[in-house]
């Protein structure tokens, strides 16, 4: 099939070329002419405009936007459906908020533009391994653009299938690592609650690695402080452990290099899934607390003392004159 | 080697088998008489007793303790101390305290008798994958077990190799799947804050799907409401996600062949070594925020309503007249 991409950063650069590799064509546009550039050397068409883009689509066009969640994102979609055709299809492949793909799904309706949008997991990784993807949109226009889902996905490979799968009420896609989850926005909502219980293992096994290197304080009985490897312990768990996984393969990479992190500040950002997983269950009244204190706990490393830490320490000093070192 | 297995529960008599299936021989003994015999049948040498077993061990004797933690580990252990004779190693592979680790080493270490703590995580998966083991003890005792090791760890298999592992300040026991992670008790410790993870993780996953869950329900606008597919939401993200893992492989599997999980009862019991985890960190003043509110969850899973939930019925009532079906 051919494709406009709009957006060439990392994830849309290397989506481009994975279709691509599986045979289809790509008409490529970004702000930036050096990185349109560089794509048409490998073999993209590409596009001086979305008006020159247009020219170049099949119909119905497949508009691929895959920019920042936000102002970026909602610009180009409407920039893009003052150009498009009935039956074109745009897809949203970045992180935007479900509720926005809901509105914009219901905008394009009117003008008889289809909208998907598409929650991609897989990173820098996803050029080789594949791109994990859960898409929301009418199953119409999902359909017509299976082919391109099936080349970005990782396929069948060689993980073990999951018994029990019996194909009853079952997506044959999903063992191919692409989901047609439901209706415009449901691809990015079941991509946002993966992002929120991404920061909650996260934090359960930093949590655990930090009690590991606290092992050794002075605070513990001598004969109870032990000096641990934590770069071998991770390289344990990842063989035969309950505790296995992807992010534990991540963590044990990282401290092969540098069992110290000294290269590590430990200010840890969050780029907006988390947050919106919390405010969806809160709408929903579903108690996250694991996926709350962990997002929680990413705001409390980017401070060395809340003003609650503060407070704290006021109380303390005006209930016992405790004094914690007042500045 | 030869060993003597005191315990033939599911992990005692797994270990057992997968020795002999490499080569190894297995004295055994357990209260149940039936659970020798069958291992006898499958080419184990029963004992009568410890007495029994002790004539059957070579010099050293090494004596495998696989018996739930606590009383019967702890008796089991004096019992076996009794008959010891001086450089004989007592191996306890359930899941004792560290602490009690410590202080049986040097109990034993007073006799002569050398004490080895293993944790092991791998369940009844062990027999086929191999069973992940962190071990604890003096580096002389834990070499010559070696073979044994060896035998029960996963290998090399087929699990890429970690990028920037240089074998600087590293065991390669590790990559294989066992660990000599530090003195006695460093063993059980490490697989103590590997439940603790565990529980922080599965808490993660369990949150993540019961938001997911919870997206129809009624309080929601129509327009915002999905019936997601939880079975193949499971199964796509064990495919090129970041949040792939061997507990979500679990978790699809539970879902595919019930995506209701109307078996289970939500009623969620804990161990030990998630409580334990948790007391480790007060005692390092660790922060373990994620792994706590595991841990508290599960508590919470075993009520319907909690006293401190009729507290807050109480009070509403009390400031506002609020009536929450006081009974």
């Amino acid at each position: 099939m051919k494709i406009g991409m709009i957006g060439l950063g990392r994830m849309g650069a290397n989506i481009v070329r994975r279709l691509m590799r599986g045979g289809h064509q790509a008409v490529v546009w970004d702000r930036d002419e050096k990185a349109v550039a560089l794509l048409a050397r490998e073999g993209a068409e590409g596009a001086a405009s979305l008006d020159d883009m247009r020219h170049r689509l099949d119909t119905p066009a497949i508009w691929w936007v895959m920019l920042p969640a936000g102002a970026p994102t909602e610009q180009t979609v409407a920039a893009i459906a003052e150009k498009a055709n009935p039956g074109d299809i745009v897809i949203d492949g970045g992180n935007s908020f479900y509720k926005d793909d809901i509105t914009r799904a219901k905008a394009l309706a009117e003008k008889g533009i289809r909208y998907v949008d598409v929650g991609t997991s897989g990173g820098v990784w996803g050029l080789e391994r594949g791109y994990c993807m859960m898409i929301g949109g009418e199953k119409e226009a999902v359909d017509l653009l299976d082919p391109i889902f099936d080349t970005l996905a990782p396929g069948l490979g060689t993980i073990p299938r999951t018994p029990d799968r019996n194909g009853e009420n079952e997506d044959a896609r999903a063992e191919k690592g692409y989901l047609h989850a439901g209706p415009a926005g449901s691809g990015h909502f079941v991509k946002m609650v993966h992002n929120g219980i991404e920061y909650g293992l996260m934090q359960a096994y930093a949590e655990g690695f930090d009690v590991l290197a606290g092992k050794n304080k002075d605070m513990l009985p001598e004969d109870q402080r032990f000096d641990l490897n934590l770069t071998d312990i991770a390289e344990v768990w990842r063989r035969g452990s309950v505790i296995s996984s992807w992010l534990l393969d991540l963590s044990a990479a990282a401290l092969a290099k540098d069992q110290k992190l000294e290269h590590f500040s430990g200010h840890v950002a969050d780029s907006g899934e988390g947050n919106w997983t919390i405010e969806a269950a809160m709408e929903q009244a579903t108690p996250v607390n694991v996926l709350s204190t962990a997002l929680f706990a990413r705001y409390r490393s980017r401070v060395d003392h809340t003003f609650g830490d503060k407070m704290l320490s006021a109380m303390r000093f005006g209930f016992g004159g405790h004094v914690e070192m007042p500045q």
